[in-house]
């Protein structure tokens, strides 16, 4: 069985060596420079806390099929009606400060990857859920366990994404009730990322669990967080059992979930701003709540899901201001709450890579990098409102994912970032190209984007006038050609593959 | 000879009035909502100014060929050796604090479209200076005349354009010499926008003054400004005789100048950061102090035009991170000073309206647009590093202005916002398509843009796969088709071409 190379990084020396570590490498996170960007004054937020608390308190959220649940919360202070809870005010932001680690470390298998979720770190994941890919060569189809493990190996290779995901495409090929463990096994295989685990049933989320044991032994992972898993509620203001189910196994395991209320504003919650972040934020608190009664202390991620629909087709739509609003507000609630956030990167409702996909990506991407979210779910990759999965667009977006990370860092304010030396030598009507300066700056001093063709117009047209999604097509099958898998114990992924052959022998196959 | 409808709006509660009037129709410009992004702190930003002061005092500015220039800044306190300029730290900040409008009306010849620059308010303008245009059916070519009339038509009717910019792409069928003419009488014929003058020489700047005399009346104009020019500095730390000489004539007719630096960080400012802004401070005080010292009080703006290039090519390179760090802190920096602050817009390196243009482009609007941009020029349009003016590109780029005039107002947190009475109609578990606070708002609730496609899959493939590209083509061209001139007295229409007649027959036709 494989053991972590490293132990417990709960201290802040053992983190700062951890952090030095990584720099000297590839970061494993971004460290943010830069201040979040402030919508909202003090008292329009205290405004959206007062209603999200009435909301809890008149109208409260239902926990369905899970007299566990509603017994739990009931014993810690709410009012169980049927499977109607209703919050006293501020109960459900109590019990959250009482326990919820303001950041926590995910362990990765290499522990140079380890992620702190929280405070001014930014960690960035590609999409999750697409039950189609796409690609120039073959258009759409349906995603298969193949292009799920081409998805992990990107993963592993893109230096801006500092974590693999979950369900980075749904492998439809695979029956639904075993596919959870190829998945998870593709990411402790294909890359030593930190990963996410299953949510579909409890006793997925319970083999997520056991696979995790198996990498880093039960007794590390009692203590230690090594899966973050995604817990949607069913908005409007209810949670269903299946994801109460995982929900549990998680908490009680020490295992960190990411509590997202899903909004398309107009259907899911009002068509307003304020109104929708309201009732994001009395779902989340009710949903953080909710583990911290079912173990205090267990990790758990403010999570958004925000977009709005068109009020012409009901189709969701991407990259438009009124999710930017929300999810700006979204995190300073979040930040005011303690807790770290969660939300969407590359979103886009583009069928294909072109200008639509990449302004509605972008425009969402900036947004989520200035509010200041921790953990950025859909960072590469999605396209069609999250039922496709790219991978040019994957391309396209680690691109971006990675000068973010550089405009999160800031302005270098040291002598040589005054360059007060540099405009001394050249002065004015020179140019600042062979300056000392620049010699000694010029191999960092500017993000280099893979994707950007800055050539003349007519070395462009010399090498075929390509567009950014050929570019990027060439550059996936590069990197595919090019992986080496990172090492695993062959001990480990022995015991792995006999786990899963006995959970995959012990049921028939189904699809459900 | 027209007159303008209305008179000077220089009192606030004539600013008042005004503003309902315009937002009842379609809004002259945008009204803040939100606050800047505030990159960087008070200190830090103290240091900049430190030592943009160094610069102006010990490296200085170079002010050529133009005796008269370095005359009046003599007498104004700086110290003239050669062309080179210094100035005893604080003398351009106290110059332009002592004179310059920290705002100012740029009346339009429909005093509806009037817009105020400067504050809280967003002015967008189309991209400025392409001797190309592209489009999907005919792709790159020079452009013409005719081209450059089709896009102050599409900048008169696209809403969210504000302002008609300048030069929106070089009209290269017509002499040199005289094509200013034309480009001036186009502005003020095919749109009733407020414009841009030419800067190319000074008697081509009196053109222009003389031009909109014509339109405006000779007194309005020496009381008002009706016109916004370009005046670029040939950075590092100069100013040439051809932009002086235009600077003047604007300035001593009450117009207003942008003065901007025009920084490709790397070639013409250090490569870092904190050092390119630097040199950006030291030459907009330079440049605005000499406005505030050729006529007091004459509108000034502080400009940027500030890239990045690529260290293997040469080439400049747009939308990553380096930029917008700067932006972010020279838009500070004009607040602290207390003028109004210029940008650029859809600024990408792309040769077409591809993925690779809309990230760059949606990047630096994004910026823009939180930064706190007031006079936004390249709003829509620009592609390949500004060679080429997009049809596409400019109807994709002044929806994206859409989205961000949406953004800048911000959160509504009335009743009707608030949704508490949604939220408590709707309840858990149900959806909110139907309720009454939805019919109520849902055609105004959300942005709904002019080339996204929403649809299903299906529809999509049906309609023909198009991308945002092929959408937008037909946007352009149905556009053009509809398009109808605002009303223009006749007579004033008589006096201009009488006016170009007698101007273009004075010279030969030139090239230079």
């Amino acid at each position: 069985m494989g053991r972590p190379r490293r132990k417990r990084s709960g201290g802040r020396d053992a983190k700062q060596a951890l952090r030095k570590q990584s720099q000297a490498q590839v970061a494993a996170f971004v460290e943010r420079g830069i201040p979040y960007y402030q919508l909202m004054d003090e008292a329009s937020l205290a405004l959206i806390e007062h209603n999200a608390d009435t909301v809890l308190e008149e109208i409260g959220i239902d926990f369905r099929d899970d007299p566990e649940a509603l017994q739990l919360l009931g014993d810690a202070g709410a009012s169980v009606d049927g499977e109607r809870v209703r919050f006293p005010r501020g109960l459900c932001r109590s019990l959250i400060r009482a326990s919820a680690p303001a950041e926590y470390t995910q362990h990765a298998r290499n522990p140079q990857r380890n992620v702190i979720i929280g405070g001014k770190r930014t960690v960035m994941a590609p999409a999750y859920g697409p039950p189609f890919v796409r690609c120039l060569d073959q258009g759409r189809r349906y995603a298969s366990i193949e292009d799920f493990r081409n998805f992990v190996k990107l993963t592993y290779m893109s230096d801006s994404l500092h974590h693999s995901g979950g369900t980075v495409c749904e492998p439809v090929d695979l029956p639904v009730n075993k596919r959870h463990l190829d998945m998870v096994y593709s990411h402790i295989k294909y890359s030593d990322k930190p990963f996410m685990g299953s949510v579909t049933l409890p006793e997925r989320a319970q083999d997520t669990v056991d696979m995790a044991k198996i990498v880093f032994g039960s007794e590390f992972v009692q203590q230690n967080t090594v899966i973050t898993s995604l817990i949607n509620a069913n908005s409007p203001m209810s949670y269903d059992a299946t994801m109460l189910g995982a929900a549990k196994v998680y908490a009680r395991n020490n295992q960190a979930t990411v509590i997202s209320p899903f909004i398309l504003a107009g259907a899911m919650a009002p068509v307003t701003a304020a109104g929708a972040v309201t009732q994001i934020l009395a779902e989340a608190l009710a949903g953080m709540a909710f583990i911290q009664v079912v173990r205090p202390g267990a990790p758990v991620v403010f999570g958004t899901f925000s977009s709005s629909i068109s009020m012409q087709s009901g189709a969701p739509t991407f990259g438009t201001p009124e999710p930017s609003l929300v999810l700006y507000v979204a995190a300073m609630l979040a930040r005011r709450l303690g807790v770290p956030f969660r939300s969407g990167g590359g979103l886009c409702g583009s069928k294909i890579p072109d200008a639509q996909a990449a302004y509605e990506s972008a425009n969402t991407l900036q947004t989520a990098a200035l509010a200041g979210v921790n953990f950025m779910l859909h960072t590469a990759g999605w396209l069609e409102g999250g039922l496709a999965m790219g991978y040019e667009k994957f391309i396209m977006d680690a691109d971006q994912a990675a000068m973010i990370a550089v405009m999160l860092q800031g302005v270098d304010l040291s002598e040589n970032g005054q360059a007060m030396d540099a405009l001394r030598e050249v002065g004015p009507g020179s140019h600042f190209l062979g300056c000392a300066h620049t010699q000694a700056n010029f191999a960092d001093a500017f993000y280099t984007s893979s994707i950007a063709d800055n050539n003349s117009f007519e070395k462009w047209l010399e090498e075929g006038s390509l567009d950014a999604g050929s570019r990027a097509n060439t550059i996936w099958k590069k990197m595919l050609q090019d992986y080496q898998a990172p090492p695993l114990d062959p001990a480990t992924d022995e015991a792995l593959l006999a786990f899963i052959e006995q959970r995959k022998s012990a049921f028939p196959d189904r699809n459900y």
